[in-house]
């Protein structure tokens, strides 16, 4: 920037520059041009990931679209997002889990519960009214080999063609991550539980 | 293991390591005995921050609470989330910006609307009655200079003691993540868009 400059000048550069800035992300807008349904992974240690699939969740139903939730894992039964979008016309809420496996202690129990839970989730896949599915926590039966990998695949790769799917959980495996459109990780940098922080209504419950 | 094992032999090592595991878990949990409001902020480049502060409205929607919401970018006006929570009760939906600043091309305008914004925002904070509060990608006009980070901190530090906060957006300034309690770094590993699929539906809109 010179010295010389006068605040008109100034303002004139920032417009000038923003403006070439504007047609370069317009330009990238333009570009991606497919229409389709995307698998997506929200995975790693951080907090945010069930959370930021309920706020898609929200998203589809503020466009009037039909969607499934399918939770693996249940760990408790008054959360406030369950109770708040069980009351939602055009969703729908299946509980397929007990809980993690420590709190179960019986792993062919876990087995079971998991199979039976993926052939509800697998009438989803298979349900092009169903415009999102969210899948809470799934990466836990995979990871404990509760669920068969190349199964899931196979039923995700067979879905809808417009159909939305978002997989949450730590440790999604690789191959989750290849058949994937969008992956975010959430990497925990700090977090209030650390610092004797129990967990809060309204964020963590 | 050993190869001399029986199913049933199995099945109650299982059950005794996940019974150890309850207990350091349990142990954790009850030592984070804090109730406090809380600070979060979701940052990174990848999908998913705001997302997952609507989550968090709808979870505490769900438990009765009052939410503001402040959204300080605004670059379109049918997103799902906006036309769901816009009718729920129990919360207050503020847009406070115009666009990104090469959507506005103006600097003066940006301060002006920013600053405007923020002074709706120290309202809620003030407000004891609001459980939750988002700001939605506030990083932007920190970034851009248009708010002074030393208010924005000095305001969330003198808010209600049980009032929880959600901030998201690029780039959080390293002052606000030490202010935090918790942080998660949303790492984008793929997206669609790249892959040329246009923003969707329920997902991304």
């Amino acid at each position: 920037m010179s010295s010389h400059d006068n605040p008109q000048q100034r303002d004139e550069r920032h417009r000038q520059r923003m403006q070439r800035k504007k047609a370069v992300i317009d330009a990238s807008i333009a570009k991606a041009d497919a229409e389709r349904g995307v698998l997506l992974v929200l995975t790693g240690n951080g907090k945010g990931k069930s959370s930021s699939a309920f706020g898609m969740a929200v998203r589809a139903l503020g466009h009037g679209m039909q969607v499934g939730v399918a939770q693996f894992i249940k760990g408790r039964s008054d959360t406030g997002e369950e109770g708040f979008l069980r009351r939602q016309s055009g969703l729908v809420w299946h509980v397929l889990g007990e809980g993690f496996t420590w709190e179960t202690q019986n792993r062919e129990r876990d087995i079971e519960t998991a199979q039976r839970g993926w052939a509800i989730v697998r009438e989803m896949l298979r349900d092009a009214s169903v415009g999102l599915v969210i899948l809470d926590e799934l990466t836990y039966p995979l990871k404990y080999g509760w669920l068969d990998l190349d199964t899931v695949l196979a039923d995700l790769r067979a879905r809808p063609a417009m159909q939305h799917v978002v997989i949450t959980g730590r440790g999604a495996p690789e191959t989750l991550i290849e058949a994937a459109d969008t992956v975010t990780e959430l990497r925990d940098v700090k977090h209030a539980f650390r610092a004797g922080v129990k967990a809060q209504t309204g964020v963590d419950l």
